[in-house]
Parts: C-alpha cells; sequence; structure tokens
C-alpha cells in the first residue's frame, strides 16, 4: 500500500504521473482518452473475471461482449438524449465524391474546421453497456432475464482527474424482470461488489446517488432520483477530499421496459436493474492503492485477479 | 469442417444467419456493428494469443492495448483524411446549455436530424491500431522499436457481409526503424501470420494488395503501393467467389516517419511498417471453417487458441 495522493488537482496530476510513468497510462493527446500497459489490461480482465466468479452458482447467465458503437435508433430510445446531451457523441462522416473531398482538404487547409463538412451517421458511441442490450428483449418476457456483459462506453467529461475518462469500459451484470426482482438483483450485487473490492484492498463504502441529470430540469430528476433511492454508488478515497465511485447499482423501474417495450406475461412493463463495475476506474483505484508495480501488491489480491 | 457457404450475397446472408443464430453475432440494428459471444470473444482473444506466441524468444515487445477513440491532431498526422476521407469518422458532441438544448429536442420532435445541432469533438474513431503509436516516437529513434499492440478500430464502410465491419479489432505488431528493418519485419511476420492461419485450419494465401485510397487520385496512389509491393494481405476463401483480407503486412516507408518527426540517429527519418491481424475477421473465417459449435472445432485448433 502506497502514501496518501492527496487532495485537489495536486492529487489527480501526481496519479496521472505515476500512472505515466509506470507505462500504464498512454496519453493520446486528449484527456479521458488513454491507452494502456500489458500489466494495466490483465488487471482490468482480472477485475471482470473475479465479478463473474461470484456470481451465484449454477445462475450462469448469457455473457455478451459489445463493441464501442450503437444504432442512433436505440440510442434515442434510451432518452440518454433528453437527460445527458452533454455526454453524448455521436459520429460524423463523409459521403461526398472527388469534388467534395476537393471542398474538404481546402476547408482544412484555410484554417478552419473541416468537419463541420461532415454529416452525422446513424451511429452513437454507447453511453452505457446495458443501452445495448434491451432491444433484444422487446416482446414478453416468459421468466426474468439475467445477463452477464461487457462494453466499451463514452461520455464526454474530459478531464484532467485520470478517473474520469472519456472513453472505459463497464462491465454489467443486467437484470430484466419483476419489480422485486429487480431490486434483489440491484441489492445482491452491490453487496457482491462492496465485497469483492474489500477483497482487492479497498476501503469503500455505499451510498445513495443519482446520476449527473443535465440542465434545470435534471437537477428535480437527480432529487427524485435519490429520495427514490434508485441508485447506489460503491465510493472510495482515491483522493483524500472526496470519494470516486467506482460501481454502481441501479434500479431503472420501468424505464427501459416501457420504451423498449418489454412486457411481463401479465402485460405489464418489465422491472430492470443493473450493477455495473467502471473496469478502468477500479483499476486505477487498485494502482493508486497498492502502487505502480504489480509485484509488489498483496498476494491475495494478485491471486484474486489472477495476475 | 462445415460445407461451402457459397457464392454472391447469398453466401454473406448465410454466414450472417449462422452466426446470428449460434448466439456469436449480436446485431446493434446497423450493419457492421455487432456484440458477441463469450464463445467468440475466447476465440478472438485465444487468435491474439496464438499470434503473440509466435514472436521470436527473447525479443519481448512492448504491448499496448489502445480505445477507440484518439485526438482529432494526431489523426490529422497520418494523412488519412487525404486518402481514406470517406472511412473516417469524428466524434460529434453537445456544448450548448439550457436553451440549446430545448432547441436540439424541439429539432427532434419536428423529425428534422437533431445531430445537425452537435458540434466536432476533438476525437475521432482509430482508423488502425498502428496511428495510436507513431507520436510516441517523435524525435530521434537509438534504436528500432518493436510494439505489440492492440486497439479497437473503426472504417465507415457498413456492409451486409459479416466479414466487413464498422467497428472491429486490429492486432498490429509494428516496427519503427531502419528500411531493410521495415521490410524484413513486414516479411517474417507475413510469415508468422500464414503459418498461424493455416495451422488455425484456414486455407490461406499471400497476395501483393492496396489500400483502398479515395477517388480519382486514390487510383494512382493505389496502383504505386501495388507496383512498389509494399502492402501484402493474407485472404482465405470464406466464400467461394472472392476472397477476403484476414490479415495484412504494411511497409510504410517513411510516411510516419516524416509525419510524426521520427528520425533515425543520422538523422534520416524513420521507416516503419506493422503487421496486422483483423481479429473479428479471423474469428469469423474460423467459425465458417470449423462450424459455429466450438466443441466441434478439431482439437489441434481448440489448443493453438486455448478453448
Amino acid at each position: 500500500m502506497t502514501g496518501s495522493l492527496g487532495s485537489g488537482p495536486e492529487a489527480r496530476a501526481l496519479l496521472r504521473d505515476r500512472l505515466v510513468a509506470a507505462g500504464h497510462q498512454i496519453d493520446s493527446g486528449l484527456p479521458g482518452i488513454y491507452g494502456r500497459s500489458a500489466a494495466y489490461e490483465a488487471v482490468a480482465m482480472g477485475i471482470i473475471e473475479a465479478a463473474r466468479a461470484r456470481v451465484e452458482p449454477g445462475a450462469d447467465p448469457v455473457r455478451w461482449y459489445f463493441p464501442p458503437l450503437m444504432s442512433r435508433e436505440t440510442f434515442e430510445r434510451t432518452d440518454y438524449l433528453e437527460s445527458f446531451p452533454n455526454l453524448t457523441g455521436v459520429v460524423d462522416v463523409f459521403d461526398g465524391g472527388d469534388a467534395e473531398h476537393a471542398e474538404l482538404l481546402a476547408t482544412r487547409e484555410s484554417g478552419a474546421d473541416w468537419a463541420g463538412r461532415l454529416t452525422p451517421s446513424q451511429a452513437t458511441l454507447v453511453p452505457a453497456t446495458c443501452h445495448n442490450v434491451y432491444r433484444h428483449f422487446t416482446g414478453v418476457l416468459p421468466a426474468p432475464v439475467r445477463l452477464d456483459a461487457l462494453g466499451t462506453c463514452f461520455r464526454h467529461e474530459p478531464s484532467a482527474d485520470p478517473m474520469r475518462m472519456v472513453t472505459f469500459r463497464i462491465h454489467e451484470e443486467i437484470y430484466l424482470g419483476t419489480e422485486d426482482g429487480a431490486l434483489d438483483h440491484r441489492d445482491r450485487w452491490l453487496a457482491i461488489t462492496r465485497e469483492l473490492m474489500t477483497d482487492l484492498g479497498l476501503v469503500v463504502e455505499v451510498d445513495v446517488a443519482n446520476d449527473p441529470f443535465f440542465g434545470r430540469a435534471g437537477r428535480i430528476l437527480a432529487r427524485g432520483q435519490r429520495e427514490d433511492a434508485l441508485k447506489f454508488e460503491v465510493l472510495t478515497h482515491v483522493y483524500d477530499d472526496a470519494p470516486t465511485a467506482i460501481a454502481s447499482g441501479n434500479a431503472h423501474r420501468t424505464h427501459f421496459g416501457v420504451n423498449f417495450g418489454i412486457t411481463l406475461p401479465d402485460g405489464e412493463p418489465a422491472h430492470s436493474s443493473c450493477s455495473g463495475i467502471g473496469v478502468e476506474r477500479t483499476a486505477n483505484a487498485l494502482f493508486a492503492r497498492h502502487g505502480m508495480d504489480l509485484g509488489s501488491w498483496p498476494a491475495q489480491v494478485r491471486t484474486l485477479l489472477g495476475v
């Protein structure tokens, strides 16, 4: 275990510098977009496998892997644009011919923004792993569904804090079914995740939380989410001044059930919940806690991660 | 080994249907963007590990992992926009406040394209894994560099052919150094890759190739690349009518050395080359060849892949 990183911007810069000096974080030139070392990737995969190993015996959920892009049609059905426009990413592409290409290059040559000549495509960046999933369950659910999913996600919140990334992976345990089942799933996986993080040597707390809903209307949504205790976060003190969320559990009520037309056998919209681990946030927290050299990590932690 | 898929659009649809029915390909609603099964992911990781196992003993290259996004500044330095504008992707984001958000949602409500109200960010999708790498070697190279890199790439070429994806991974062995060293690296890894694919049960050929340079000027660039035998592809007949490239080796001459200011100790620009494996293309070719059930694959192939 290494010493405290301290507080404020200096603490964020210190963690960043240590990750970069050890080769675990490879800068792209943009904040929040980082390459990773082989040791870092081994830790990342180890976190995911350690979480999966804690699924109850016999549950054997379907396991899906998702790429960083999804269709705009699916994206729109999640209402993400209403709640988190500032975090959204749409892929712009070029669909011209030789003449338009010449104009594109001339625009660039002139110093103006050539990307303004591109056209929005039907692909968006994926905001959360579970958003890939719901479209596959439109219709009547004969029985509750449990899914284990890993996906690459995007949130446009560039930051000098290495804990806050623009592109990163979220591992999720997702449930679709009844209201009680959804709450039970969230609470069970929150407990499992809290225990896993503790076993990995992190000091964590679980607290009620809200998603960062946008704007004036968003403040009301955030307050309602807290009052109804729908979202909880697993937090750890990477820095002294404020804890950082490394995992969360979220009950969505019938939000996705209604929007994607997923119903229970009685015709009511399905409830859903998910429990997600921020893979790179957790890895960063482990490097901050145990040091940049995997070889000096506690044996129990290395065994749990298989590194 | 399963029977031939045949030719034409039917063959492409047949492979797609088989991958989907087996659960290995999970549709996103957009062509070229697919989720994957756990078995598929195990094959994908097995391909990468099998390639890495063939590095010469003691070479021990640095191993880097890259996310799907890179900075526009780096992207521009590769000249990708000149040569492949049609494959390019830039991330559009929303940077307004409450009023602009209301306008964004009103635009969407009206049926017009709300994404037209977004702003290009400084992030682009990554076209090729090695493009992440060069910026880290600006300056004088004291000795040649070998890198093993895995990255998520983007090419805007949506297609009903499941072999042609919009988002996918490329595993690359990258070299930076002398002209002879670059050609030797490319040729050695082409031979290694060809042998690996053969050992995996694929019938492959290696042929000179060209990148899909855009437009009228692109035809001249493509011809020059072929005449100078800079690029080779490892091809396999997934379909009867035309082979598909699953890997390639590319000598870049001093293109990246010049554009990224990478020089040899004598002051001359560095040469570079890379040998890349299309991870999902190779996995698809294996499923097409050996069938959708991993359990029935030849023992030698399963051993090589560790599945």
